[in-house]
């Protein structure tokens, strides 16, 4: 059983109770939002290139509008959203199509870049690796491509 | 405390309710079944027989019947499933001891294979990486070779 | 709504059974706690490096004690804890700080490895895999570096 299934059964067995407000659940409830964090830290523009595909084909094969998906970029990988990416384009395009992406701040200081040294339009985050368990604490799939 | 051990606690809680169905509860309500999809996205056939070694050392330990697995195979990894596949012999095998094995139809449109081009007796997902999100958020591990 | 804010809003709507004990529920709930397993299975010292390095950048970024990690290491990635291996002073290092290694007892006994063959004061688990399985269930994040 799904922890979304659980979760309805939960809320239909506490039936008479569902007048309290319920405290982290959203005011539209997407229990069927299908999340992913796609994890980047390979030195490597094919895997650059297989991480933006997979974010594409997830947004086709289920509609942009019922998943939500972030692809977090730190050590080996952070050259992917530097502003001399060979992925500059595709990286353009995927936030055009609500794909979140970030940034490790821990690995642009450990590499001497600023905020001027990256791609227009990211995200950041302190630590990469933190951002992808808290991620998954919070019921987003894993997905290394 | 793992989703388990917090369905069980909800259930104890919920004792007095135990009476009212719960939507999603199987009958066999397997609670200590292990389950994982094992991601194989890699065109390196070293990687398909760790995939396949890592799905036999499962069984070997738990136990076949105490566990559930699916290899997904897709993208630049697809070749695993083809016809000429150089593990086709040890995918036979683990489909026989009840590994399921299947293909991502989006990357066999792209690489325009058909059915026929592909091992017998194997499934099919329409996209691969929606098929990991699928199962991770119904409680299955992720496990990436 | 992540698992944990999903358990606090049944402990809350639970409030009236809030005098049973809950089983699982630890005396110190510490429900803030991050934790994560990291998978080294790549015979490449490169990548064991990373896997010190997201273990540490995690401990930096929460703090020691807010976070449990464990580096699972199996398949070809058992050199990383064998008595000769280059990074032998990172992993006492690591250990002294409460990250927890642990060998894959299948993987040695594959590679006529014994105890006295790895490195001191790691732990030891029958099956790798198995081990990543288990924790993920338990709501462990899975990081592969």
């Amino acid at each position: 059983m799904s922890i979304m299934s659980a979760r309805r059964a939960h809320l239909t067995a506490l039936g008479l109770l569902a007048l309290m407000p319920l405290p982290g659940l959203a005011q539209k409830p997407d229990l069927e939002m299908l999340r992913a964090v796609i994890q980047v830290s390979d030195n490597d523009p094919h895997k650059w290139n297989l991480a933006l595909n997979n974010a594409r084909n997830v947004q086709n094969d289920l509609g942009a509008e019922a998943t939500e998906l972030e692809i977090v970029v730190y050590g080996p990988g952070i050259g992917m959203l530097k502003a001399d990416s060979p992925v500059a384009k595709r990286v353009a395009d995927a936030l055009g199509k609500g794909i979140k992406l970030v940034a490790c701040e821990n690995t642009m200081k450990a590499q001497r870049l600023t905020y001027g040294d990256m791609l227009p339009n990211i995200g950041y985050v302190s630590a990469g690796v933190v951002e992808l368990m808290k991620k998954q604490r919070e019921g987003w799939a894993y997905i290394r491509p």
